[in-house]
């Protein structure tokens, strides 16, 4: 059996280390490829540190992967030898389920649920293993195409935080003449900027202060609003058809919802962890309503990738090696990264 | 100028008392008619009361009306001598901007804003009194029909209940082959299941008890679960299209969220006056969304009068006499009454 080298974590506290892992030849159906660059998503730390749930260690996390085909399976038609590619948050799900059928894979409710590209059983009864990773053998059809237009290192976040952001502004009607607010300017925040203003939508971040407004502008905002000045969200009262926000604490939204003008949408990437308040009746006037995203299927992640190809859209990363990955997690939580750390595999110990 | 029988409080804490109020001559444009009936709504309490911002004093509440035409204004061609009428929440708005025009006057944003139909100060310079009266004069455009075939001191309390219930049923998509659940079984709940089982839904109702459960299966409810039996609520999980919650108390209202299936709707039409609980993770998988709604514009009031006349749907109420009503607030309060209060206003003393 093929195997890749990788990085993986033992413990919730422990750090980092170098490792081998079993990747599977690629049966008829699968396509096997090099992953050259891994995004590090937030989700990756909690899952890592178990504190979504204990995690299954030794664990290899990374949903943001990119990188060339190296094996194709004899069925596969849509790929070839070569060809950039990505992998999302996921690489399998029962595809016979009603969200399965409907392109909602991440919703999967057939036996085995949606196959997590890591911590997961998967069909082999295996615990998958990420995208800190130098290869991986997925399934084709779960498996989508990088435009080649973008380079890798700064495509491979379009796979998590790209699909996260644009499915919903997407899906919530962000395009020409909408006013849109990004709450957030972290992974997620600048890729939404990047994307909601390629969609041609008039963009104004929401942050805690204004020390990111120069590249906040730079990626497509015409205004930029610090919560930290005091009255500043009740200045922007009714003023969004659609606010998306990617903060992940929980708070209280009612000044947020607030800013969403008549018939406007407030909707939720960050997922908290708790409760979040939020008084009712700021939704009567406004007749609002709040909606929460996670990611995307892939035939719209497909749809998103392709949009991103022909607008240039890229996330806006960091690059590092392996070996600065526990450093980088320490990073993220103090929201020290600009915008995106990204793995470069090739920096991986030879064995 | 003429005058109405009506019945007022002078103070947060003060009984009603009867008392003599002026009532307008009907100008070109509006109509005079005795009101017969007027409902009691929880509204009318937090305003008696002071409990939403100071009152004006001495107040005479009341938001459902229902009475006959008396007199016509010479440019009112839609009413005549001896019409069932009604007048609901608001009797004037300006008429001229977006709210208006789209027939959503109670959201209306010109300079004098809705005119509440009692403690608001009106075109006139003057506090409105409401329905606590035995006589009303009120602009033809601020006017409902209510259907022959409906009893007036039933019908009262559709001008709010009804309305408030009807208007986010509708737009929502409640009916046939919708699941829908009525959160609470009060005025405003009561009502709703009547509505929603006549726009051809399955309608459950999810109420603390199983006190009223007779009812609401009389009502058109084919489902009754009490949130008081442990794991209630888990086991709806994922069950409803629409879930309408008539609840007034701010409460964690993630368990009832969760109710909604994919794409789901959660909308609620109790305001509590504090901040409510809301896991946003809740509304990821369900792909549902929270909505709010405040009653309805007048064309949809009529609308709702109409569907209520073809189908024979009226509030189940008491009828009391004004001598009643300081009672009859401490009974609403605790949740006594069954299901609206109606003042008689034939029962008011002469002068």
């Amino acid at each position: 059996m093929p195997t890749a080298r990788a990085y993986c974590i033992a413990a919730p506290d422990a750090p980092f280390h170098p490792t081998t892992i079993e990747r599977r030849e690629p049966s008829a159906d699968e396509v096997a490829f090099d992953v050259l660059f891994a995004g590090i998503c937030h989700s990756d730390i909690h899952t890592a540190r178990s504190e979504w749930g204990p995690a299954h260690y030794p664990l290899v996390p990374g949903h943001e992967l990119a990188g060339i085909v190296t094996k194709v399976g004899e069925n596969v038609t849509n790929f070839k030898i070569g060809d950039h590619v990505g992998v999302g948050c996921f690489i399998d799900s029962c595809r016979e389920c009603e969200s399965c059928l409907a392109g909602a894979e991440q919703f999967c409710t057939g036996p085995g649920r949606t196959i997590w590209t890591y911590n997961t059983l998967d069909r082999y009864a295996k615990y998958t293993d990420g995208g800190y990773s130098t290869a991986i053998t997925v399934d084709a059809k779960y498996l989508l195409h990088i435009p080649n237009s973008l380079p890798l290192a700064e495509a491979a976040p379009l796979l998590c935080a790209g699909i996260t952001t644009y499915s919903p502004l997407k899906k919530w009607g962000a395009g020409v003449g909408k006013k849109v607010a990004i709450v957030g300017m972290g992974g997620l925040g600048h890729v939404a900027v990047k994307i909601a203003h390629a969609m041609g939508a008039e963009v104004s971040v929401i942050s805690q202060t204004l020390s990111k407004e120069a590249d906040g502008r730079a990626f497509g905002a015409s205004d930029y609003v610090a919560t930290s000045e005091p009255g500043a969200l009740k200045r922007l009262a009714g003023t969004f058809d659609l606010v998306l926000s990617t903060v992940a604490a929980e708070e209280d939204i009612t000044p947020l919802v607030a800013t969403c003008k008549r018939g406007g949408v407030f909707v939720d990437v960050g997922m908290p962890a708790g409760k979040s308040q939020l008084a009712l009746r700021a939704l009567c006037g406004s007749q609002a309503v709040v909606a929460a995203s996670m990611i995307g299927g892939i035939r719209e992640t497909q749809e998103m990738l392709n949009f991103c190809g022909e607008h240039g859209i890229t996330a806006t990363v960091e690059i590092i090696s392996g070996d600065q990955i526990t450093q980088a997690y320490d990073n993220v939580v103090a929201s020290k990264v600009r915008y995106r750390y990204v793995i470069d595999t090739s920096t991986f110990p030879e064995n």
